[in-house]
């Protein structure tokens, strides 16, 4: 985690001051727990509140940290620290806990409170990428597959994709948090030796935690592993809406751009830049979040009842990957809804081929009159390649120049295009008729491309 | 995949003739949804299903990859060739639909009946691990923590654990596979431009599956990423488990054994060897499985409507991975099923340190008696080091060595022990007598450590 | 490894009869080396090498095999079976060996061999990119950074820098190589208790292998993790050209174009698409080739003399990943060598932002003639601004529509362009006059972007 | 990067006070090549030096910052905030460079310091690695592979190979050192296109780098993922010599540990704790390290001249990898430093398995004798198989109770031993008496072991 790269509130989770608040709060509550249970005196876990209930100041921090330095065990800096509040009750205190116990169910409730931040990052962005959806509902633009025109579909249809992809994730998340949300308050090695049952569930209820129904000394990894694979899709999902940004706004497509802000600068040496910076780091972003996942799973087969090759990975990677990728949701959300997004720069792209894209709808055309598939397919594409060879001369962009701004796919009808090629075609004047063919591709032919666009805008979209 | 590490039934699913019949399916329930639309002529569906329902023998499958030779494009092959079975109808086969439909469509299907099979490995695995868990539910053992003994559990609650990892594993497959078990159908970009959606439906439905509610040429790669992520998680719990019994075979621990069958040979040099090799190998093929998370995670961001750089991963990390752990959930199983448990050799090493496991016992009665933390915890942890350090002397196995197989813990009694020390101790007497020690520790020793598992097993074990 | 992304030569160093060829030669040549020293008769040596030394059948390898499946040995079985051909001499063989010692000294061999080949590959490769990059040495394209235009460049520049990225490589996997070149007859742990250091510098001599200075049972890991280390490096450069090729062939900038053969077929539903399906595929195969590294370097970290956890992932990933980078670099060497350039579309879209990318030069001028670097960055960036945002009006492609072919950049002197909106500029005009700012921009532009080429050509290309 | 895991030194090199003073360095050099080549004015290049080389205090830091929040862009408020201080000459800085050129080639300088401190760190750890093999260059200890008692070795034998390992580490790291001490300056698209060569050769050699050959706007990053590739090696060493303390000092072994200073507790709830936590605490670091490897593997392929996903990650990895690394070295040579060797525990461990190791010479001398392979492994097979079983019974450690502290394995006679079964197998004294295998096994069987010690110590140690 690097400040260039976090967000306050996901930071101050994963600060001292509240971990310590956790760690207080969970031997409080299970000193509750043991009055309840006559194990130790109600006065004493009265005290224990009254007396250290406090703010975990930087003072009470560097304190901590000193002791620890000398018994290198940090529960028990923790401990003694809170005794010095505390007084002579402290003794009763973490009463037949191990260190785990806190550290583990603490961990458990920053994951919990990180996922409802990154889930209600995901809602905002489910939000704009819904608005940003409807907005451009029907903007056509062209449909790439490899990189090479396909058909088109419309922009809205891509902002409703990645709407959807979210709501999976958000889904996901759901499923993570709700697993990884467990409190283990069982002992050395789980046994529940000198404890009882009753303080983990007693705990775990105050804290909003399930309680793990079977720990060693720690709660199982394989629970942290699946919350930061989770974490991992996500990040991937993130790099996948940036990378197409990033496609978009490229110097030869140009359909989109992120905001630029009138004092920024692209470049020290080129004053001409308008880079989509944003979207890239979301790509650089997204490694780092899915850095933590093979560490994750590394850290899931551990020896016996526990050993703790898996904290110091953690203690990097759950406040590093949540902060990070809270960053990144956020500034995903930013670029999304300052998208400058560029109609006529689309309709120009879709144009650029005269037609290509509706060799489909001959092919299938042809079919339909009983010519045979592969016969078919060899017509056309034939007469496709021609308009492609025709491009690769140069002149890629002449078809659609000096058609005004508002120009629509059916105004194709220069000689380049495929049309015209088509109707040159012997072999398939012999089959189809001319005015056949211009009336199968001239007629409202970008409609026929987003007829179900309503119909999947009902799926994607709850009422 | 190596054969090595492969089963007949998982292999199969991945085979070109599966492959092969689910493409077939899959156009032809499309043809017949056509069929209903009035889009191609009912006869046609039926001579598809009447000629082409044949099997894909080695013969057919060498005759779709002469085609693809030449044509370099598979789907097209697979469609030539049917074709050739079919005659002048197949011109209405895979009208509207893009090759995706089908690939993608088909691997949906076999990732599904994959994770059927896994789904199944996994009870298996479950069943065995709690009937090993009944069985060894009393059954005593050191617990470890560092690899350092700690406090005795039970030899049945490490089964349970593993039992509860394995059923949290058995959900997230059970959501995964339903995150994958989609259908698209939807054309070139994912609008449906040349087939109506009712027949995506159609097929959904026909191989049991939900329609994908947006596609693009493709379903989208955050449900795959997910999907192997999911397998990587499963993948660690099968390394978890398999760590967990390497320790306990190695010679010095010696608690459980991988069965050896009489004529099988642990080392070509030294004739005396008998390695838990199986559980070694688990662990290699944990890594393998593992490693397609990340390539998984990469395929998430793709250009546009899609590129294929996916599918060459996909080609290979979907039946590999499937495939291998596959077998090693079996091979896991087939080890926890013959696994040989040692349960003397357990109370052997459980004894070896003479006592010094019940600190806490008594760290816990001298805070009980008014005794600070802090000042309790000294006292027990320097007596603690006395017997350590008599134990450094190179004596380690002294305190239990003439006691009969079914001693206990009771039963140490010797001048190295905890007990001993402490009574030595003259600032413990001074806080509590002898025989108030001697009856804390030599009482039921072992019952004081697992008078929870009932309940633990509780909670574990669904009636 | 699958059929379809590998090349026979590779396959055959990781096949049985290849591998069990290799066994034989280690055993044999130790039996040599044992008769030297007297240990073992020589007759017996000579025995050895007449009866055993017979090709590997599948009739043999299916024999052994099925030994293996009684022992669960591989090694053990290899002798048997040998011991079957050799007859009672054989009892000699592997004396005083392990079966590692065998098992590591052919995999450094195979790897080594498999090594031989990629880098004739690599060689290959370089070839290509340099002859490549002599045609085009001086062919005008523009550079980009972040997707958007930067400066002019050459397409030699870009060859030439794949090429020495390349000869990189070259260096690295000749490291690698080396390291991995090692040969072990150490023996149960690697004390040479049973057998002669002697042997081991003999059979290394032989397989032109360095005798591995300190071994355990095994040749450590770690040279292997950095030989698969290695490979990930060299995948990744292999992603990185195959990328270069993919937005260079993408339908809005045509620059370049996978050689496509006539019966190729680009989708199955359009008939229209030229996809540059082979780099994609290469994409695909890096991450195939990087999944490999982290199992490796999982694998450096074995228990004491060695822990056999290893195994599994070097059985399949050992020649999968080897096999994949030698296919995948062919296919790259392929798709080079029949690369089709479009020096027109190069210029075409050089020119599309009408000098847009000059502003640096105007930038560095006004600083040279007194302006300070802030002022003069403020005045370049407000124009080119200008351009940026009338080519956002949708006429991106106006300023050359006209031109013929070989139009120049010194053509441009529409009113949209940079020179234009900056002589508009009424700051600028007090600093510098008209004439100043068109003999500064209108003067052999593309030679001012392209006067060192020749001097990187030096530094990069060998004499 | 957390500060519980980093060292002074190494954080220094990657703080904004060392990055800008990089920073100034590069263009200030770069100025007075200018300045020599007649392009800018000498007195100005002096002016820099003389006005802008001071310390860069948190002041001017917080300045820089607060100017990059306006302009987005880090190098330009760098030399924004510069230009405060030097005045009108401050124009003349930058010339013809594009941020890259700073940016890479300090991060380049960033990297060879903190190789430099790695290597530093390797070699120390060498130097205690090789002092703690001398003294326990002959100290018996059993060799195991597969967790399983093999035949014994020494000591420092195992102390050889991790340095032997280390120095295979050290050369990977200066060759990866010298492929990242690249210095480019070659400005917007590595074209030199307004900066003459010379300035680059001129910044590299007084920056004691090596003027990159081929640049885009970028170093290629091959450099970084190789660099970091090799850390992951490096960092896997580690891992692998940590595991073996831990497994080492686990309490059935217990033949090293952790040196445990007087203060430190090893559990909150079980005073008698002490773990290899600092070894565990590696194997964990270990994982972070690694998984700075991916990323940077993906951040090789880069769009056109370049794309900037890779800077995020190369933010966070370049100093928290390095950090981690320089860390974990220190700890593992602290480590070796006190680590308590337990030489009579590693004898007890040894002789536990009465003689079962011996297997080998028996199986070899059998078959000197004539013995065929088969039978004589047989039947030492089933004789170990019967001292195993014998031990499994529970009473393993029986064997060698009585011994005194020094003793030896030729003492071991009891009647559960390995001589004793062979002795009583009907089928071997056929074949050898009685007196010929006590001879065989009873005399030095150590020194069997360990006769090649001194001669791999001169393979491995350098005179």
């Amino acid at each position: 985690m690097i400040e260039r790269y976090s967000r306050a509130e996901m930071v101050k989770i994963w600060e001292p001051a509240n971990k310590f608040k956790i760690w207080f709060e969970i031997e409080a509550h299970a000193c509750d727990a043991l009055a309840k249970q006559g194990v130790i005196p109600k006065k004493a876990a009265q005290a224990i509140w009254e007396k250290g209930n406090k703010e975990y100041t930087l003072e009470r921090i560097r304190r901590i940290e000193a002791i620890e330095e000398e018994t290198r065990h940090d529960v028990i800096a923790f401990l003694t620290e809170l005794a010095e509040h505390i007084g002579d009750e402290a003794r009763y205190v973490h009463k037949g806990m191990t260190s785990s116990d806190v550290l583990d169910t603490c961990m458990a409730l920053q994951m919990k409170q990180s996922s409802d931040l990154i889930l209600a990052n995901i809602n905002t962005l489910m939000c704009i990428l819904r608005k940003r959806a409807e907005e451009t509902k029907l903007t056509p633009i062209m449909g790439r597959s490899h990189g090479i025109h396909a058909e088109p579909l419309t922009m809205g249809l891509k902002f409703a994709r990645y709407y959807k992809e979210f709501s999976r994730n958000q889904k996901r998340l759901l499923i993570a948090k709700d697993e990884i949300s467990t409190c283990a308050i069982s002992g050395a090695v789980g046994t529940f030796s000198s404890i009882d049952p009753k303080v983990e569930g007693y705990v775990a209820s105050k804290l909003g935690l399930a309680p793990e129904p079977i720990s060693t000394q720690i709660i199982p990894r394989d629970r942290h592993a699946y919350f930061f694979a989770t974490l991992g899709v996500i990040a991937s999902s993130v790099e996948n809406l940036a990378t197409e940004i990033r496609h978009m706004q490229r110097t030869e497509v140009r359909e989109v751009q992120e905001y630029f802000s009138p004092n920024q600068k692209g470049s020290s040496a080129m004053p001409h830049k308008r880079n989509p910076i944003l979207s890239e780091n979301l790509t650089g972003l997204a490694r780092l979040v899915r850095a933590a996942v093979i560490p994750a799973l590394e850290n899931v087969a551990l020896w016996h009842e526990r050993d703790i090759s898996h904290s110091s990975v953690e203690r990097v990677i759950a406040p590093d990957t949540l902060i990070t990728l809270d960053f990144a949701l956020v500034r995903l959300s930013k670029i999304l809804e300052g998208l400058i997004i560029l109609p006529n720069n689309m309709l120009t792209n879709l144009n650029a081929f005269r037609g290509i894209h509706d060799t489909q709808r001959v092919l299938l055309y042809l079919v339909e009159k009983g010519v045979s598939r592969e016969k078919a397919y060899k017509i056309v594409q034939r007469n496709a390649m021609k308009v492609w060879e025709s491009i690769e001369a140069g002149d890629m962009y002449k078809g659609h120049i000096d058609a005004p701004l508002e120009r629509k796919v059916e105004s194709i009808t220069n000689k380049n295009c495929l049309t015209y090629f088509l109707t040159q075609d012997e072999e398939l004047r012999e089959l189809i008729t001319v005015s056949e063919l211009e009336s199968l591709l001239n007629k409202e032919s970008l409609s026929y491309y987003i007829k179900w666009v309503d119909f999947i805008f009902q799926r994607v979209f709850p009422k």
